[in-house]
């Protein structure tokens, strides 16, 4: 893996941080300020702009349950200049799949894309940790 | 709109027309060939091996029915060297939306990533064909 790659990982492991420990301004550091960004919510139509997603995360993150989000298996799809991976999500009993994308802003690796959507056929997952399960 | 972005969105269209048109051959062409590629069907596990994306697309495209799929709305989120597009697709009363990665190979835009996931609260589309609504 690449030093981009490597840092981007971290950026993605950031961003579940902020998501389990219902951290806004976390999240709010995790997302990019300046590049376009898109966030899709499962079952919910696109945002395109910035205050509109951290509004939305404003609700998620305030909400009792979060806190059991964990990653699993994220894996490198792309590299620099925009770096895209490729994770599963579960919380409770349901796991979802995530493209997240991340542009280098200000010299750290900042997100521009999170699209998150049901995945029905997930495998088992074990004990793994939030960035244990890269495949690259 | 830039000429790659310009580019890039004919080859988000030709993807929606391969599938529309229950194309197989046509599908194969918009894949890119060297470069990774990733293929997350709705519901399902992503799929990281061109061998096995094409299995699935042969799958799809054998239904009945693709002929009613519809992109709607394609919007450019990112430049080259991969532009990424967000689209909405309907099939019948469904609605997904969908994320669409290509790189350029050998002078041609090449799709590198398809996320597709079910979207409860996409807008009312009228009689829009594919690539009328681009926002950019």
């Amino acid at each position: 893996m690449d030093r981009d790659g490597e840092l981007a990982l971290f950026a993605n492991d950031a961003f579940y941080a902020a998501f389990a420990g219902g951290d806004l301004a976390a999240m709010d550091e995790v997302w990019a300020e300046r590049a376009p960004v898109t966030c899709i919510h499962p079952g919910a139509a696109p945002l395109f702009e910035r205050g509109a997603i951290m509004d939305s995360w404003a609700e998620i993150l305030g909400n009792a349950g979060v806190s059991a989000m964990t990653c699993h298996r994220p894996r490198l799809i792309s590299r620099a200049p925009l770096v895209l991976v490729v994770c599963y999500e579960t919380l409770g009993s349901g796991a979802l799949i995530a493209s997240n994308g991340f542009v280098q802003e200000g010299g750290r690796w900042r997100m521009v894309l999170h699209q998150a959507g049901p995945c029905q056929d997930a495998p088992a997952f074990g004990a793994e940790s939030v960035g244990a399960g890269n495949a690259h």
